[in-house]
């Protein structure tokens, strides 16, 4: 474990929080703490077992779940990044014979990305694992726990995008 | 409103889930797409409202909420990110005299950070706004859904942290 993530559990962006704070700043630091927390542990993980980039498994993983391949415009608005990040990215995948872009047959100028055999194989080989490291930071929580925060989230989210929208 | 914000309340990365994926991965992504929202809002808008960056703005409510500053290290843990990363906004910060690095009485060789008169204004001018912002992107849950979800998130959090201790 680095020594960034020994510290994360001693101290973060919470730590600073004072009683009068308000419930809905307090719930926005605790949120994104605990995404931190995962992402940064997932990032770790992946980097010493798969010598792999989190961005590099957030795609294949988008990509192997759209069985007719995605346009650039869909995995950027999956990863929610922006296409600049998702090409580059792209790029280096089809370089390497991960991914593959082929033209759509109905609309030939537009390009939809697929994982290869060798794509498949390499994302296969990493989602077992990926799936235990996602269930073992979450042990700590009960079915009904676990279900009930879904579907806060789920409130939490529609909420946020109506906000966005309204901008 | 970003093209990529718009996209982003059509299409996430909960997009590609199919019914049968387990409940800690729906959970996960779900997380990451609450966190990714907000965050992606409360950057546009420091960019569009206050000229600045979220990483900077971060910063400088870390040390404001420290009333005798705070190390490198106390820093970097809180916002949880490298050292490296850290040093290099503090320098560009103290350059534009927002921060300021003083020895501490007790141990010269050590650095401590804190904001400078200037620095305290310019925060100041930006945190009403800013919990306005969160407010808005909260307004869809009643306080007791606020308080439910803060309480899940404490119990994810030591789960989390817990699992990454033990890796």
């Amino acid at each position: 474990m680095s020594e960034l993530r020994l510290q994360g559990t001693a101290s973060d962006r919470e730590s600073a929080l004072v009683s009068d704070d308000k419930l809905e700043l307090k719930l926005w630091l605790r949120l994104l703490t605990c995404s931190n927390l995962i992402e940064g542990e997932v990032r770790a993980r992946l980097r010493e077992t798969f010598a792999t980039t989190l961005p590099r498994f957030d795609l294949l993983a988008q990509i192997d779940r759209a069985p007719d391949g995605l346009t650039m415009g869909e995995l950027s608005s999956r990863l929610m990044v922006s296409n600049g990040n998702v090409t580059g990215l792209t790029d280096a995948l089809e370089r390497e014979g991960l991914v593959s872009r082929l033209p759509e047959p109905e609309d030939r100028r537009s390009l939809r990305i697929r994982l290869t055999p060798s794509g498949k194989r390499a994302f296969d080989a990493m989602t077992p694992t990926h799936e235990q490291w996602i269930d073992q930071m979450m042990a700590g929580l009960t079915r009904a726990e676990m279900a009930h925060l879904l579907e806060l989230l789920g409130r939490l989210k529609q909420s946020a995008q109506r906000a966005g929208a309204a901008s």
